[in-house]
């Protein structure tokens, strides 16, 4: 049994995402493709780097992880295969896989260069289905990593915002509208645009609307509102500063 | 074979449905995930319940339905697994299980307390992914439902609205605005705000941007447009009134 | 292994492609079922024919590909199978299945009215459930294709709007807003709305936010903005005339 798993920008509206599960099964009938996400936002690479990073850690050892989320296709970005001490990752070398190798030892960066391995011919609009689906596929029925094409020890890197002794910053929004930041501490109390917070353990543990801040699923610090939605209620966006009381 | 189904609120724009998969397949390869629908809305028991219901019972005998609507995840909310004549389903007790149970001879509920079979440690944000998905992978393997915690012959209940003789009301609005009523019998027409609407065996038995009544695809009567969408063209709600002819 | 694949305009908020896929899973567990898209817009038979023909040769040979964009369900449109020489299409005749044919060999065709391989009772509202997906899983398990119903030479066509020696039309937008037309060829440039645009190989070989044209993984000619949505950023919609330069 092997898994692969995509993130991608390509949403549900069009066949792109089925044309990448048609290619998989083609060359590998007996692999499980699961959707970490398709709705990152269009050509929004920082946002695919954290739905990988997110998703990817609750899958088993040796699965192939595929993000595509590749403003540059078909022109000179690379394209990439890393192994890591648990797992696959594949995708465009463009900072969509670097937040989730911040986690992972890597033990070999390939360069997808041996066209043995695309699908043909390749559509430059669409390595998703032409280089990366493929590739994974292979890679989930045992092909050799060396043969991919040459080593490499380098890859774009999508800076990771470091938090300060003061605070950090939001740095994704969810579809519930609750804010993840990059700070790893609970403190008794966080300060957003001025207003203070208070650290809780869970949504409930403060009254309905009212907000809180919990330790997410993520293992990041988020700011909610119980059984509302606080980027909306407290006008929360990404990139906004948040202090530590 | 195991199948296991998944109803919630988490939507597609995130990586939560994906993380529940790898955790699933983590713990048993062999299962097929299914999902019945994450666009439930954020925190709408009531709509997933009803989801929950109409989906379910197109799955073979011993299917386990993971149902997450979970407004009170993390707090004291009772999580649940329960056994009935023909499959299994696991959620929060908080009414989300409870329509789908009322079409069940219930045979056995469990409260979810032995962490033996949780994904550890257990963020208070994210039972569906360190709870329910754990859970349900586990009793797809086979483990004995005795096991998962304590019997509890009690369950949270959303009230099912009963209809009248008189008439009902709308219960569910989906994607193509068709309205769902609670009403089981065909009379020959039903009055809505006003307007008697005929009962027709399928849409295009009235001309195109007509309204009608037929029985659904759930057996329940549904008010719709052909061609059309009801719930804008009639500006027809969930709880208003139907009235029978 | 067997692959079954599911174009409709079900949308992702209710259960409906559960039902199907549950239905499906109830008659063969052991085959696999991957969506290529239920975004179809609502009864948008067009634009269902467009996506299953875009989507469905990523597929291995002998996959049954199932296409429900269904206004007319329950009433007197036939219902059909047809064989080719690479795969199985299932679906109503009212068009959806025309443009992917138009690619394929036909050998044979049935109208689906042998209902032993029916749901039942068949809801008039939803043969997606009670029809197309029990026959699919049944062809997908090897059931014969003569025992579905009687053959029959003709289904309705969708007219595929052919270019002419001075252009094409756009007949397509994705969700990039990348706007696809009906032409196969690439010319030095295209003229739409007045404006020239030039034919470029990827994306990225004009600079951010200029327009182009390039052979889309469809095989036909796209017009796009490079890091940006043509649809929006040109005014552009299906119909639209695209005039060789």
């Amino acid at each position: 049994m092997s898994i692969i798993t995509l993130t991608t920008d390509f949403g549900a509206a069009d066949w792109f995402v089925g044309s990448m599960k048609g290619v998989i099964l083609g060359i590998n009938p007996q692999t499980t493709v699961v959707d970490i996400t398709h709705e990152v936002p269009a050509g929004d690479i920082r946002a695919g780097a954290f739905a990988l990073m997110a998703g990817y850690r609750s899958f088993a050892r040796g699965t192939v992880h595929v993000a595509v989320v590749d403003p540059g296709v078909g022109g000179p970005r690379a394209a990439l295969a890393v192994r890591t001490a648990s797992c696959v990752f594949v995708g465009p070398d463009n900072g969509v896989l670097s937040w989730a190798l911040r986690w992972e030892k890597v033990e070999e960066v390939r360069r997808l260069e041996n066209a043995d391995y695309f699908r043909h011919p390749v559509c430059p609009t669409f390595h998703g289905r032409d280089v990366f689906a493929p590739v994974a596929a292979h890679l989930s029925k045992g092909v050799k990593f060396d043969a991919l094409g040459p080593l490499t020890g380098e890859w774009v890197n999508q800076p990771w915002p470091e938090p300060t002794a003061h605070g950090g910053e939001i740095i994704y929004i969810d579809r519930f509208g609750n804010a993840i930041t990059n700070l790893r501490e609970a403190a008794t109390a966080v300060i957003v645009g001025g207003q203070e917070i208070p650290v809780r353990p869970f949504y409930q543990a403060v009254p309905a609307g009212q907000p809180l801040a919990l330790i997410s699923s993520t293992g990041l610090l988020e700011i909610a509102v119980n059984g509302g939605c606080a980027a909306r209620g407290l006008g929360l966006k990404v990139g906004h500063v948040v202090n530590l009381r």
